[in-house]
């Protein structure tokens, strides 16, 4: 792995009042897991977890009306992205669409693919015949954008010989339609990703999961160790997919206070709030370094955000922020406002 | 992963009175343990662990008199196996002692290594020059053996082409002299894998690490991926560490039970039960297959044992047991006594 992942609460710890710098963005009350967790930790500690989580894969295959096959669970999204490079290891061209995660840059480097940049997917017709992989992040991590259902649905079928690996971690935080579970098992060449930390904001317990077709699942299945997915985390994956209704989440009202808080960054001049169809959104300074803003929100106000220069096609006047409460928003755009103000004094005084 | 691993008590759930079939031997008590993780347990769930676990590598280095680049902890020790299989990528020859743990086979395997299997080692002299991995277990899963350690020194000195990889998750449960992590650090071509898993009696949690040269160490670190190992076993990791004296292990006493067994066990006839250093132990039966043995034992008395055939080098005749309480043993070695009674009937009968 390289440094420079985004939620670097741990070295800050003990002074972050808000983090903003996680793509976390629901506050789940998740008294009834923690009961049951504690309740069940003798056996959860004393005894092997299953060697794969099957009885998981099932519950979750239960959930999205698929077959056991269809879905394979893992530990996080992240071990998804590496058991997928892994999968196809030595590929001969991964295309990967940019900006985006660089876990799955990574994984692929790791893996010994060839990888290429592409910073658009053509509206229609087929893509090179030498790319085998194609990643892509939907919601994207860090735009927020999600791509035009039909439009990916076109290219997908117009490339059977690629591999469309899909990462819908962010699934639940939009109203942008989205391929489902079912719809994907039905596509041959399709591998959809999905977090079960991000919905219910459990981030500490790494647990994600596939779904496809049976066929590529396979290929992902013999790359996978044993006992990678812990009991704590398949315990809780049961109990939460079991038991989603009782952990309501209000997608509309997150997404809301997510455009206000656009708009109110939007309104201090300045910056430059891209668009999002999620609950995180990119930001440009108009000048200035995004790193000398995070070390100024958080030295002064506790706020953490995300510098996002390091994201593949941005540069250092990027940041990231998941939007909070609506108090949370509120402060974090007094405090941005407070660093604009200084930055043009410095500016005009220098 | 290949099917077939020993602690298959998921597939009797709620039939199990004793489980022999795992080499979890000592009972902790993990009270205190329970206590803290479940005090912990909305920070745990609700914030990211760090991307690499390193505040609890420098706990245990701290722990080993070691500095903190010289130990990597990993998701079970399972993630430390296919971590160094995958370091060596494509090796092309890679030596296993057998018989021994399945999953350094598999492990190779997955990464491309070119595999041959010994059956023991030189007593001094050097291995093969093409031979660039070594694996061995120490104390030796499925037989519970170890190794003459300055022999062992003397091969490792006498190979420095090859990297030797020592699996001492066992190493609590001996008191046979083995390489401790300072000295495996000293020798450039040796990592060790170690197990908190099984120290503490906790394999539900997954959390295992490595020892060794830094250099050497690197090469496995960049194979990892991030957050691999979950806030709940990081911060059991550290609380274990930090408290070991609060679960204390009197390891000459659960040897003492162990060599009891397997005296009750040798009286009985019919069976040869291998000598062992450590608290679990091979058996063979002289007639008969050890799946009829364990299904008997599970059926009529709620015990389960391992069936060991699946063990390269072993047949259908071997089963492993763990050591558990005096008074658990003595039920098993009831429970088999009739079991070879009746065969002996049936034999003759038949």
């Amino acid at each position: 792995m390289i440094e420079g992942h985004g939620d670097d609460w741990y070295n800050y710890e003990g002074c972050i009042k808000t983090n903003f710098s996680s793509n976390i963005g629901n506050k789940v009350d998740l008294g009834a897991l923690k009961e049951h967790l504690n309740g069940r930790m003798g056996d959860l500690l004393s005894v092997y977890p299953e060697p794969q989580p099957s009885t998981l894969e099932a519950c979750l295959a239960t959930r999205w009306h698929l077959r056991k096959e269809e879905v394979c669970v893992t530990n996080g999204a992240t071990e998804a992205i590496y058991l997928a490079a892994k999968a196809f290891v030595g590929a001969k061209k991964t295309a990967i669409l940019q900006p985006t995660f660089s876990e799955y840059a990574d994984a692929c480097r790791l893996h010994g693919h060839s990888i290429v940049s592409l910073y658009q997917l053509p509206k229609q017709g087929r893509l090179p015949a030498d790319i085998q992989m194609l990643w892509l992040c939907n919601p994207n991590n860090p735009t927020g954008k999600v791509l035009d259902k039909a439009e990916l649905a076109e290219l997908v079928q117009r490339n059977p010989h690629i591999c469309f690996v899909i990462d819908q971690s962010y699934e639940d935080f939009t109203l942008c339609p989205l391929f489902s579970p079912a719809e994907a098992v039905g596509m041959p060449n399709v591998l959809l990703l999905h977090s079960i930390t991000k919905r219910y904001a459990v981030p500490g317990l790494r647990l994600g999961y596939l779904t496809g077709n049976a066929e590529l699942l396979r290929r992902i299945r013999v790359c996978r160790m044993p006992w990678s997915v812990n009991a704590l985390a398949i315990e809780a994956g049961l109990f939460l997919t079991r038991n989603s209704r009782d952990f309501p989440f209000d997608v509309q009202a997150c997404l809301a206070q997510a455009q206000q808080l656009r708009q109110q960054l939007q309104a201090l001049g300045g910056l430059e709030v891209w668009d999002t169809d999620t609950h995180f959104m990119l930001v440009r300074l108009r000048t200035g370094y995004a790193s000398a803003l995070k070390d100024f929100l958080m030295r002064e106000h506790g706020l953490l955000i995300r510098d996002a220069s390091n994201f593949e096609g941005l540069d250092r006047s990027f940041f990231r922020l998941a939007s909070q409460s609506p108090e949370e928003n509120k402060q974090l755009v007094q405090a941005i406002s407070q660093w604009l103000k200084k930055e043009e004094t410095w500016s005009i005084g220098g």
